[in-house]
């Protein structure tokens, strides 16, 4: 293992430019901001969510703003109020080197320090995006053992990513930049324990602020130490379990950002292989309900652990059902809606008549097709119709996610601002140039 | 391992009565009160302490108070602001199964909620007492994996302790205690690697507000889960690397708090047996530097790598050196005060006169000797004098550690408030009977 990852770090994270990040790489991070925004906002009135807000302004006031409950906010309680309502649903944006959640802790630090800063939307993107790299590029030099020993890296490895975002923003200079992350894994934690329980995004919230402060205090001259990753008794050797591997940060030509996969589908992810080839083949063949006899669904056999409830009752259940959410994409049911999933649904005789259809048929397939689904439909004119979707891999067609997660964040934020101002809000996204007029569209 | 251990520290905490406190648990308590806040009032205007008071009251404020800086704070800083001035001069108690400051994180968490509250006395210190308790426990639980692996236990551990003191408190039942520790393990972090830089108590500060904040929340109602100790990817199998112990948390018939160590000199903790010895051999037989011929200091081998600095030139290495700090009990110098670790000190004559009479001889002593320290003093009318020091077990004349303690105490404060208020301080620390009166009793 090379001595020092932290330095290598901080420097690049030092070093990069916005002027070194090419138009669509930026393209991405608005994709993100986008996408974060909208399960934010409907996440921003969960009824936890809602306790932390009571906290924080029995704790305190101060000037910073949190989406969905206005200004009146101690910056910290912002970051983490943000932070955790951004993660609540579980609806927020994947990387999978990072094994985890890259936006979660990284923007809610970053767009608190924006608004403090009066940042441009340039500066905003850039951090976000050097944010994701270093997620990213700990997450490959953490190893799987890090997230298999019971850390949730969305929140450890979060913190140091959210404090590289914060700190590229204030233009921290690289020696700078290493305290802050040394400060961030002093504080650093978070664990899988908490997976199912509002303690996960609290905890992803309380990452955030972590790394928003890091970054803060590294600003205001008090210093860790310069190589807090590596050091004996530092995080690699507490956090990582030798697993361990040589970090690769510099990311030309190729941006993390770039392979951010987004969520189309408010049901658990190892179903939207199939739910995406399904979505595909019915809208490629118009089919309606009465057009399928039987649907067989081809999975790796390690998701079935996860999601394959076979008659789910609960709206809960139905998120961890391949087949009914196969019958849910091939009826047309807008999967993209939290309302999509509840205990009427569950129950809904339609679906119920489809779902009898679906045959889930495990394959012998290799480890790297776990997030491959195949869906083959037999019509009731004797054809069989197959498609592949592959959740595992970014889109490749920058507009169509763009329209994808336009039509995700209207579903989402609609039921809470109406449709005008859901449409403003997108239009917000795509454009705006100072981290102000971001906010000014929020609710 | 048994299977329950969350449980059973949140049924303790939560059964645990003040009556079932003995009264000379209490005085513990006291002292542990009297002399956290001598060092916190010592630390207050450390200068880091000093960055973080002026990033909380740029992040917000409120009504809370941090000790030295008055009110204005937004709570949870109060808490971290406090939590790192306690630490920042490395002067607080030690809990030796806890491997840790135990106090450090506690009474931070526990003073801020008590003034919210309006608590008295009484409720003050028997959260005091129950979170030693916890954190004694833990510290057992964890077994010494947790440490050598690299975690700082006065933090990681001092988070769980901070809740369950707070929780207490906050009269939390049983199943909020449970959910208060669930949420403080979702933000235990701390790492070794960090002593000897700011982050060192910049994270125990950070502790005590995630054992504060841990509390509040599972009164309010959010629910994490309720054996986050002991669940797969919960706190012991992220944190203990398999090295964890059966619980023992009923103290029947001794509570851990009257176990408690303090530190009564400035310089680093192992020194601190072989000054003892020479101080009562320079108090009992009266002696100045001129009866002085030779000294031999018998000690552990495995201290000399901390604190045989031989011929320390600087303020710092005057801490490190046990041939310095035996100088300075030999000559009477005040050990306990800041000031008297000086570069004027490292250069003074008369003690470097004394210190080249100084031999280390180092003792096949076996592992549980390494707190002790024998002084021989050969004098100039050819005797030779003979005490043992043992830094690692805790006075057991009471009224002598109240004195003691008093003495620190009047050393720390007089130079902040002048030594009227230093002495009223004490005074109070010794009769309050409310948090407020308490507080009114410091800067």
């Amino acid at each position: 293992m090379s001595e020092n990852q932290t330095h290598m770090i901080a420097s690049w994270v030092a070093r990069t430019k916005a002027d070194d990040i090419p138009d669509n790489v930026f393209a991405w991070a608005r994709h993100c901001v986008l996408d974060w925004i909208a399960v934010t906002i409907a996440g921003a009135n969960d009824p936890d969510v809602n306790k932390l807000v009571d906290l924080a302004l029995s704790s305190g006031f101060g000037t910073a703003r949190v989406i969905g409950h206005g200004t009146g906010f101690e910056s910290g309680w912002s970051v983490a109020i943000n932070g955790m309502a951004g993660h609540v649903l579980d609806y927020d944006d994947v990387n999978e080197r990072m094994v985890g959640h890259p936006t979660a802790a990284i923007l809610p630090a970053i767009l608190t320090a924006a608004q403090e800063e009066g940042s441009p939307a340039r500066d905003l993107l850039a951090a976000l995006v050097v944010g994701h790299q270093v997620a990213s590029a700990l997450g490959a030099l953490m190893g799987p053992g890090h997230y298999a020993a019971g850390f949730h890296a969305t929140a450890t490895l979060g913190a140091i990513a959210a404090a590289c975002g914060v700190g590229h923003l204030l233009r921290l200079d690289t020696d700078q930049q290493a305290h802050a992350i040394g400060f961030a894994t002093a504080q650093a934690a978070g664990l899988k324990a908490m997976f199912g329980t509002s303690a996960k995004p609290f905890q992803v919230g309380r990452a955030a602020q972590a790394g928003y402060l890091a970054a803060r205090i590294a600003a205001s001259g008090m210093t860790a130490r310069t190589d807090a990753l590596e050091a004996e008794n530092g995080f690699i050797s507490t956090h990582a379990q030798k697993n361990a591997v040589d970090l690769e940060i510099a990311p030309d030509p190729d941006f993390a950002i770039t392979r951010t996969l987004f969520k189309f589908h408010a049901a658990c992810y190892l179903t939207h292989a199939t739910m995406d080839a399904l979505a595909g083949l019915r809208r490629r063949h118009n089919l309606s309900a009465d057009d399928v006899r039987a649907i067989r669904l081809q999975v790796h056999p390690g998701i079935l652990g996860s999601c394959n409830i076979p008659d789910p009752q609960t709206a809960l259940e139905t998120k961890f059902s391949l087949r009914h959410t196969a019958a849910m994409a091939v009826a047309g049911t807008d999967t993209a809606g939290l309302a999509s999933y509840s205990d009427d649904m569950a129950a809904h005789p339609g679906l119920i008549d489809l779902r009898n259809r679906v045959t889930v048929e495990p394959q012998d397939w290799p480890q790297d097709r776990m997030m491959i689904g195949i869906a083959e439909i037999d019509t009731a004119d004797g054809q069989t119709l197959t498609a592949q979707g592959d959740s595992g891999r970014p889109l490749r067609d920058i507009n169509n996610q763009w329209r994808r997660l336009s039509d995700k964040a209207l579903t989402l934020v609609s039921p809470v601002t109406g449709k005008e101002k859901a449409r403003a809000l997108i239009d917000a996204v795509a454009s705006f140039d100072t981290t102000s007029a971001l906010m000014e569209a929020c609710p």
